[in-house]
């Protein structure tokens, strides 16, 4: 097989930029190890920014956010048994952010994907790329017993954190950043109506919490727990007291609760790597960073990821420059580490840290107490919340 | 000796507050252990918030500040080699600085006390606070070899960091919060003329430097330098090549250097007691709490007690309320984590330290990108450098 763009893995990024590859009249194949069914169970992150919506519009499969998705104007901020709104429109001149869950975004990229006849291959087992110091890279995998080959001009890394793709770099040519929290986020999805129809951030002495949704019918709740605690340990009527006790009391006392229908903890982790192109070799999303989900940027980073690294493309295949692509690692990295201070900040100040000790919380407070008094702390907030700029 | 308000310690938190008492007709003693031309012979903060400048105003000793006082509308910070300036003046709405030095201002009381013949009792040892949870609070110190007494109404504790006032209160009563920094900043005064006709914020990764001055021939220059380290390890040819390493190459090239006429060692550190009463004890400035240097907030901070603590006593006697007494310590403490906060930040983000990691050092310089890419970053920057409101 050849290819122009051979692309590891079926997540959102790769998806996204196959499909906006494939618009632009630019070959590519999609590899990924698990199933479609398996890729569609993932349950992840929620908030799209407006650039990331309007890329979702740029590849054509934005009607049903349009129509499912539930567009937000703000979110709430809570500590001191007080609710304060974070009026995103206002502070940053019209913007707003999306609501419209990972496995929706993936599914209408698959349709669309399908639609346009582009291939994707499931279940590609031992995904290997080659020769990417070269001029000619190509990419192995296993399927039925078989080895496959396909031949390609460029190989995307899109595999996400635990991929092939980064673990395929020499060491010695990589240089990676990491911070990893000392708690971890239980969360579950019931099928109530969320509390707010707005999420809530609560910053609470017990530790932080956050009500989102994925519909007016479907809510999403979390809480920070320790790093040693597991699913187990939260039945659904702990949980719900938990959530219930970190809300300020107007809020606990007219939340709905129900059995939940998932239940999983996540640990929360900051990652870079450096640089993302290797010769032939491009990452994008997770496979080259990773956020706390506090600030909800894992999912708008790899499409900022893809912003560059499509445009890169479409500039080396139409407009016959290779410049974008040879920008396409610093100025990704450049965003990406300001996401990364931004998730690293929100994260610092929402949740409680077992050495944070008395001046940290007293830092901590202080912080709240200034950004609801300050509307340029509260625009800093409100511009990293809706996206910087690509 | 009877008076309304007995202060102990003779710097400007002390001195303001007797000012501004005695205007108004308050009666009131200040007691220093120190002599007169000790306390002159400090050499501490330069950068008056416009609020602390008009306190000095309304002190009636702000004439010889405005005459030769620095008016400052903004400052520099580097990194990267890179000078960017941040233009507090625009960013605020037309706030400005004052570089006028803590020892001119102390003067600047001093002069003013005499010329309204209020009383001072200078190298008054072993000073004690007694009685200050009755209605009859009391002082006593040594001198001369002889004990004296002075019963007041309320006993004001500005007698700094070390002083006695707050080691007086039960440590039951009290709650400290406390960061130290692993790391002192060296300072030096030399006779050259600055080299920038405003304060120059230098992060380098050998540490950070700040050049400062105190008139248009006067230079303040400070490097951060190991916990460890003393200043018969900084000869100033040692000194002057480590601030020429810090700073931009341009920069450092028209940078004069001369014999140092003062050099010194400051610790750096975070500190806040809580309460700031005690009965009819109050505290003010650094006999209550500390900031690192990075920001310049120490004296406002000090300026800023004056104010609620002055206006509480006027209060107090003029309109018989005790409201604004009872206010004090909260009013006060609000505003001092917020500059404790901002102190905090931007020690985080300008210095080295020890154990912040390679992550820590990328976050630092997301942070210093970002901000010159925002205007609400800088906005919020600038917003606390010239002083947050009363």
């Amino acid at each position: 097989m050849r290819t122009q763009v051979a692309i590891i893995g079926s997540g959102p990024a790769g998806l996204l930029l196959g499909q906006l590859l494939t618009n632009a009249g630019i070959d590519n194949i999609i590899l990924e190890r698990s199933s479609k069914a398996h890729v569609l169970s993932r349950i992840r992150a929620g908030v799209l920014e407006e650039g990331t919506a309007a890329m979702l519009d740029e590849a054509g499969v934005g009607a049903r956010m349009h129509r499912e998705g539930l567009p937000h104007d703000g979110f709430d901020l809570t500590f001191d048994n007080r609710r304060h709104r974070v009026d995103l429109h206002g502070l940053t001149g019209g913007k707003r952010v999306m609501v419209y869950g990972q496995t929706e975004v993936t599914h209408d990229l698959m349709d669309g994907r399908e639609a346009l006849g582009a291939v994707s291959v499931y279940e590609a087992a031992d995904v290997r790329p080659h020769g990417f110091d070269t001029d000619h890279p190509f990419l192995t995998y296993e399927k039925d017993g078989v080895t496959h080959r396909v031949d390609c001009d460029f190989i995307a890394g899109c595999d996400g954190y635990h991929g092939i793709a980064r673990r395929s770099v020499p060491q010695a040519a990589i240089e990676t950043f990491e911070r990893v929290y000392p708690f971890g986020w239980l969360g579950i999805i019931a099928d109530v109506p969320p509390v707010g129809h707005e999420l809530i951030y609560a910053n609470h002495p017990r530790g932080f919490a956050l009500c989102s949704m994925r519909s007016t019918t479907r809510s999403r709740y979390y809480v920070q727990i320790t790093a040693e605690e597991r699913v187990e340990d939260w039945p659904d009527a702990r949980f719900w007291d938990e959530v219930r006790r970190r809300l300020p009391d107007e809020t606990a006392q007219s939340m709905a609760t129900g059995p939940s229908v998932e239940k999983s903890v996540a640990p929360i982790r900051s990652f870079v790597a450096e640089p993302m192109r290797f010769g032939r070799l491009f990452l994008a999303g997770d496979a080259a960073h990773i956020v706390p989900p506090t600030g909800a940027k894992g999912l708008n980073l790899a499409a900022s990821d893809v912003r560059y690294l499509f445009d890169g493309f479409r500039e080396f295949y139409i407009e016959k420059s290779a410049a974008g692509l040879d920008a396409y690692s610093q100025k990704a990295l450049a965003r990406v580490w300001k996401a990364e201070r931004f998730s690293w900040w929100m994260t610092n100040t929402m949740h409680r840290f077992p050495d944070q000790g008395a001046f940290g919380q007293k830092i901590q407070h202080a912080e709240l107490d200034y950004l609801f008094q300050s509307r340029a702390a509260l625009t800093m907030l409100a511009e990293n919340y809706v996206g910087l700029p690509f």
